[in-house]
């Protein structure tokens, strides 16, 4: 396999934005990334467009990539229109590396873009059902943060972290959201506020839980050739791994997170204690405190500890989440995995702006889409590195 | 890149099932082709799953693969759910045939699978929409046969070719679906009776109409060595190309199909004169009098020809469709590009029963999906081998 490297990205602000369309948001996301890498658009050879809901929330189903792109003036490359839940552009992510990688062509565009703003918000909720057969029926598809209540109580129970603990999650990525000019929610949330918002499934509150946006992020992933022409802002892709769900295969103990986290390090030949930087998949922002440790980024239950010494803070040894995460920053589902590619991508090359995070050389992204039976369905961890 | 070889493969029937879900059709199809194959599902590396209409149809938008596998007892291995309209599952195959050909994986499952018989046909046929914002609104999304009508009238000004003669294409489709078990209609027709069918757009009778169709189809994709474990059923994938619509790039006037076949060509390192048997996307059965000449298997203007001479029979040198196509075997959007592979494998492996056709060994699919200024969104040629 050869050496694939991010040249450049663009993204759509994360937001609300009833009057716009896919089309629009995917248009400035992908011209954005093209200017960025500095790359003829003549030469992409192939797209992967993830997008989780276009059917339900607008009608279209069929050739979601082909629709925007052509908007955007491109086509004629192979477009592969791929869906993984809340891991959709993750997938695509994926998919491009793969291309390239694999020497299918020298520069593939990643694009993940979702508009789910309605002026029904109840439609916007219903698309987001699992298995529509079973959990739609039985009102348990769009039960997303009941699960995460259940097992947040659990480990609570099991390690003695507090409710105002998972509220301090809130704090640190409310105030890097609050530094992020593409972040839905801009405002830094004390304890006390988040705490005091509306609870929605104990002891999830409000303010604990990634909002329903609309947005699009893409990436342009390129050869080594391709990225010697530029190799300022080149970075690799040392890893793209991804796992799906394990059931009916008793006896093995660990989460879908933690054996796709292992198979990522091994695949860059890198350890969790080599991270810089992370972004990860907190739809319900306390999840943060279970991911860290899914990812081998601390001990058994030391999510709090990192919290208290300031490890994963902005300025701290390895912030977690400086874009905000899915809480601030936003969660429109299709287009949130290469979000977090993206803010990887600009902490690595020094592009952070504020929120910029002191000497990263190496990032990782975890992101998850849909459940089948208590896993995510679908789980991406990518890792970048600048060299 | 790596040998990839088709191991085994499997299919629902297709047809009108009403009481039937996208699970009952999956887990038939994709047991059988784990059985064929002769593999353990325990070596499954990855899956790719396509399906056009779920959404829509279903509700179910999210994690088809997943949901759809788990119910088969499949999972835990890296799941891609694609879409690209009619060739959703063509390129599922096609990203099955990339995991294994870069050496991802040993063993990859691809399945397509289509749900679109409902009690509604209203609901069925508005989910057959192409750009929602634009066709739908404007009721051209659903003008296929209008579509195609119109290419078949210049078609017919510029070759001198009659109504009869695309009547006696469904002819030869028909007889040849009369013989496949897997087929959603098996009544042979005669140009007489085509021709008296309601007409739906002039020149286009409702008997030269793929139907709506539920079905599935899958196959297992190997590596050389796991496929020197069963020699005598091993099929290798010479080639598999896609190809997008070509807009805003004026000066260039060949089709997507011509454009991809010729990729496809150039990928297997063989012409159009080594090509045994063919397997095309006629949507409407006519369109093959147009595609023979795309994908170069015939002179300008020759397809006429192919069915006076007899070649394109499936006594003949170079049988086309010999499934019976999408008008006979039937049309199950999401499914529909897999049957095809699984008919040249069969075909290939001499498994192809009263239909067999003789001394094949290199067989040809053309899957189609999608449209964007009169051309497919998605075109997938792919040429398997047998050796």
């Amino acid at each position: 396999m050869r050496d694939v490297f991010v040249l450049g990205v663009g993204m759509h602000r994360f937001g609300k934005f009833l009057s716009l369309g896919l089309k629009d948001l995917a248009r400035v996301a992908v011209w954005d990334a093209i200017r960025d890498a500095g790359v003829d658009a003549r030469r992409i050879g192939c797209a992967y467009v993830g997008n989780g809901l276009a059917g339900l929330m607008t009608g279209q189903e069929g050739i979601r990539g082909q629709v925007v792109l052509r908007d955007a003036g491109l086509g004629g490359f192979p477009i592969v229109n791929v869906e993984n839940a809340c891991a959709s552009s993750s997938t695509a992510f994926r998919g491009a590396w793969l291309e390239v990688a694999s020497g299918m062509c020298d520069v593939a565009l990643a694009l993940g873009v979702e508009k789910l703003s309605h002026e029904s918000t109840a439609k916007s909720i219903e698309a987001l059902a699992t298995d529509a057969d079973v959990e739609a029926t039985a009102g348990m598809g769009i039960q997303f943060p009941a699960y995460y209540a259940m097992k947040l109580r659990e480990y609570m129970a099991a390690t003695g972290a507090t409710t105002r603990d998972l509220a301090r999650v809130v704090e640190k990525s409310s105030f890097n959201g609050s530094l992020n000019p593409y972040a839905h929610f801009r405002k830094p949330l004390s304890p006390d506020e988040v705490l005091a918002s509306r609870l929605i499934a104990d002891p999830l509150t409000l303010y604990m839980c990634a909002p329903i946006s609309d947005g699009a992020a893409a990436a342009i992933l390129v050869s080594a050739e391709v990225a010697a022409q530029r190799c300022a802002q080149a970075v690799k892709v040392a890893a793209v791994s991804l796992g799906s769900g394990r059931y009916r295969r008793p006896g093995e103990a660990d989460t879908t997170v933690q054996r796709t986290a292992r198979a990522a390090y091994e695949a860059a030949g890198l350890g969790p204690e080599d991270i810089d930087v992370v972004e990860l998949h907190d739809a319900m922002a306390p999840a943060e405190l279970m991911l860290v440790e899914d990812l081998a980024l601390c001990e058994k239950g030391g999510g709090v500890k990192l919290l208290d010494d300031g490890t994963t803070r902005i300025t701290g040894r390895r912030p977690v989440n400086p874009s905000g995460g899915l809480t601030s920053r936003g969660h429109p589902v299709g287009a949130t995995g290469l979000a977090q590619i993206i803010e990887l991508y600009w902490q690595l090359t020094g592009r952070a702006g504020d929120r910029q995070v002191k000497s990263a050389r190496v990032g990782l992204a975890q992101n998850s889409g849909g459940m089948v039976e208590g896993d995510p369905a679908a789980t991406c961890v990518s890792i970048l590195v600048r060299d």
